[in-house]
């Protein structure tokens, strides 16, 4: 294209984390420029971000359905190409479907819906338009989750047996956590779930993706340890896999002192492989017959695929945003082949993840419900 | 005393790992000295393993039988003043119950009896004896272990709120792991669990020693891999603490690729502390409102009773063995306080440890066999 | 400003890999465009960069002096407001002082110029023109970079006794290490030195905006280990500071098998700093009376200043390129400040850090060719 | 042997920390036991420690002539074997000569004399004599150090260019260290160098024990920081090794907040090994073609000799009282082939290690003395 990709957002208006990330992201490679939006629903707010934005007054938009429609009715080159969802959980079906309905393709943040239902009309919708939808599970993204993914397709572990993923954070430790803490841990917005949905998603997504594997069946004891929450905030389940593996996720937003560690390891037949979100750059592949090798970002033993997502030479850290980058990178390649007619067949996260996080968080919370009882999902 | 206190063994023998390890354990400080043995139902072995150890050939007896009663006719000073038992778990009960009759203290191997029938019985007997008995739960000796139950203790981390532990060995991934696997995948010698036994035990135990709490009630879900085996080999424990803190223990023996992987994380209120066996000179406190502390074996920040263990000084790693003898240790204290008729109120891991050990083995097959059911200790 | 900072560019071709750095970098934060350049001095290259950059074919220029020249007659807000020159050293002096000459501000790669005699001259004209002149140290603007300067300043390690940095790389330990081994390693294009003007540099700068101390003299020992080269691909430089403490400067480019290691060690009477580019997170603080502390980026214990570099919260890594975009942000506040007519007083590397490099290559290339002879800068 | 090997010791009184050291580690595989020592010169605390060590009174001498005078005539068996010697740096050569005058073996810290002159007759001693002599160069016996020696001898690293050691420790960032700082910082009894006596010597005994090679001329900047002391707490050593390699060590004891923090780096033409005291158990092996390996003590990966050093399965840490033990394990076997009239071909540290260590300690500090004058071993 001899352009760049117009994008339009929903949500990420001042004090906001997620859609500052989106716009970081869609920027990174150059391919992507920000051209309408919809920031905040305080119009001062919406405004002054716009300007910060160096968006033009008429493309600070007062609400999404207007957005959306006096956008469709620009020539395609003036008119956004896709639309970014970074809003609360609530309203992410609402607008997708929207957004789906007048032909703008979607990035969504995830979790992508509010229930099941929700999502299984999304991904109906996404079917019958054709368009491309792209769910941000941005740990999916990091090079060492892709290289962990062929690694296992390859069958370097054998066959897999046990699945162990922990997720810990520790700002919802305390009662008051701020802005961002409130909407995720009140039902309206955030659905059935917090701390599952929110952290635990990532961790079934994340096992999935990497494993090939589904979930068949969980065993699920959510707790709620600050005082006041009506949801969950700690969670441990247990997992049974379509192959007849083990797994367990571990889950804690009250893990206080702790800041955004999330861990996955992997045991087969063969051998083990780990990776933890906070040192990105290392995947350890353990065995019984070999010494511990630690394959690294950018360095030799990477698979030819992934070698691609590369930005910068070993040594030379990528971290959390190159990971939310290279989601929109894959969505640039989706988009540019619906251009011209044809299908992009990276791995990236679809309404399909969305479908099935929306089910897994039902699942957890019947199961935790009923004592731990043994859920198919 | 004026003599160095007398050990006499059973188990040890040639390719046995744990009884040599013992042995190194129990001479490390220079208070102990090995004077008699059965090392082996092998005659030619057992002597020949007396020969290798020094030990006059008198001294080398053909079952514990014969010794326990040979040596109880001697005069104080020259027979034995304890006895070592390091035999696979199914003799521990008759050969424990013999010493402390004939009246001699104990050091003996994990899990303690078959059964939580036999470990009540042999608690019993230690209080009608007030014979020292000393459970050989090593990690509960490692420094920043004993540091770890302190700084809990004084509250440092507030109201404890969750625990996971996780213990993963590569050594049983494959159906013929060598001569230590086969008595310890086999019921006649190990009891109703595997792994449970082997691994989870230490799990269980290090998590009431350091946290000062018990496990109220458990869901589990074990494995067997590896197929020919009756008994599990991997399993993962959902667990509810007596103070309404949640936890679990990940266990697995077929996680190709790992040493001796045991790790131990504890989160309160007001931070969190971890801790794992393949780097025990770190103890880690981290909390919301400071800079991550890393503790460190003989380094300025321990508490004062647990500097008393510290052999070397910082930076000079101390190990495995240590801890194990840092057991002898405890061992040899209860023993001069009993020679003394006094009581000697270390935290060391006793008779007690053993009895919450077989019956947590029990619930969690209990609980594995109902599909997860909660089940109370 | 109403509108985005206008950036030109000259290097930064197909192939290059610095210049796609710095155009990552400058639109990172979205306040800064490129707006035309000059990428190669192959005409078919420099157009195909352009269009793949989105730039119109007017915006690519031949060469620099016409680029220059051409955008100095457009208005202000049409024109290019600063310049980034990202080619080969031997050609930063004359780039940047015809840029300084016709108005523009410059970002300069480093090292600055081809000797201490362009680099003085350079000083004296950023100084005659008063406008902003950022010397690209990507590695000082590490938010725990910034936060060792200021904890340093502030005290915290007592007077200063040692400092230890070591730069090693393996991507030279070959004869054919590619493209940009190629100018590296030749006099024509880099000067004097490869090695040490490629990452000694880095070490030297880096030594001094830490600690604020000044190398007072050196004593180096280069060397080329691989055949056919005609500059140094290895070096160690002991260090006598202004201030009494010593140091020590250990280069390789030949280090087989490392990334990009870069640490660096400070010691004083009080305790240390420790620092480690692919771990760029951490910033390690060790005393003799304390628990080490490991301050993490984004969490607690930063210093306030320093808190408004991060863009992540803690545990969502940032690495490399954030450095590389907070330059640029630096640049932005800079420039901002100029055209309020203010100075912004913040810690960049400057033209001055630009002269103090070319004046330590040198002397480190006279005490090598002395045999080590003590040489004072 | 039909007996354990039979131990004298002159050193090791109440507050010592190496003679405590060497008693573990000579009874750790319960080879040797001690028969006879001298401990002090103060007459209770000499007995004082022989009565915790449950020597009998007549065997706790008043002084090391009196010892080595009486035991040499008793009969082999009853009188000891050999004798170790933990007194200050100006007492070895004396006691050494003597011991061996009388045909007892010696195992001797080091530094092995107080110059050189003492350590060539020492060793002409020892070749007279043909007796064993070992020199306790406890960090040559980690076995993962071992292992290093054997990866670089069998070429694994290509042609050696670069060794990079650093040892640094804060014990003595403050004038008043405690008692072992004072005879350590004292000339009379540490000879003309304190830091590189100390702390140096390892560097370079590991330097040429792990790479095969020899320092052939060094520059050395030596520095004194806290006042009063009359001799070097920090020093920095350039190397020139005897195949064109280079090299450097980095020395400091008032490294403020280290532990014993001794590292070693070595480059090849293919690769690196790295290994750090502090983290025994890891060998590093990077190269530029393949993903990093870690060795581990007791996996998979290790040469077959090196495997018979290992005590536990890798995962149970070994730390620094197992290599201690290794070199009285290196002395057992050279002790038992003398014996049988034969020589045992181990790689342990002989007297030719301690005279390469006095002229190491007198080079570098008349290097120092010439402002860093490239100085030849």
């Amino acid at each position: 294209m001899k352009r760049r990709i117009r994008m339009g957002m929903v949500g990420g208006g001042p004090g906001a984390f997620i859609g500052g990330v989106h716009r970081v992201a869609a920027r990174f490679d150059g391919q992507i420029e920000l051209v309408c939006g919809v920031f905040s629903q305080d119009e001062a707010k919406n405004k002054s971000m716009a300007d910060e934005l160096f968006l033009p007054v008429e493309k600070c938009y007062p609400d999404y359905k207007t957005m959306i429609e006096k956008e469709s009715m620009l020539p395609e080159g003036e008119r956004m190409d896709f639309l970014s969802i970074t809003t609360p959980n609530n309203t992410h079906f609402d607008i997708a479907m929207a957004a789906l309905d007048h032909g703008f393709h979607v990035v969504c943040e995830k979790p992508m819906t509010l229930n099941s239902e929700q999502a299984k009309k999304l991904q109906a919708k996404v079917k019958e338009t054709g368009l491309v939808f792209v769910l941000m599970h941005n740990y999916s993204a990091y090079p060492m989750i892709r290289q962990m993914r062929k690694m296992i397709a390859s069958g370097v572990l054998g066959d897999l047996r046990k699945i162990v993923a922990s997720y810990d954070l520790g700002w919802l430790a305390a009662p008051n956590a701020g802005k961002q803490a409130v909407w995720r841990t009140n039902p309206k917005f955030s659905g059935i779930a917090a701390c599952v949905g929110d952290i635990g998603t990532h961790a079934e997504q994340l096992i999935e993706f990497t494993t090939g594997l589904k979930i068949a069946e969980l065993s699920a004891d959510l707790a709620t340890f600050v005082e006041g929450r009506t949801l969950d905030d700690d969670a441990t389940i247990m997992l049974r896999m379509n192959n007849g593996s083990k797994g367990v996720i571990e889950l804690s937003e009250v893990a206080c002192g702790e800041e955004n560690q999330f861990k996955l390891r992997v045991y087969g037949s063969l051998g083990c492989l780990e990776w933890s979100q906070q040192t990105p750059e290392n995947l350890c592949l353990k065995t019984n017959d070999a010494p511990m090798k630690v394959l690294r970002r950018g360095w030799a033993g990477m698979d030819d695929d992934v070698k691609g997502m590369v930005r910068l030479p070993a040594g030379h850290p990528e971290g959390f945003l190159e990971a939310f980058a290279n989601i929109y990178a894959d969505f640039t390649k989706a988009f540019l082949a619906y251009k011209e007619g044809k299908v992009y067949d990276g791995c990236y996260p679809t309404v399909e993840d969305g479908v099935r996080e929306m089910v897994f968080i039902e699942k957890v919370v019947e199961s935790s419900k009923k004592n731990g009882a043994w859920t198919k999902l």
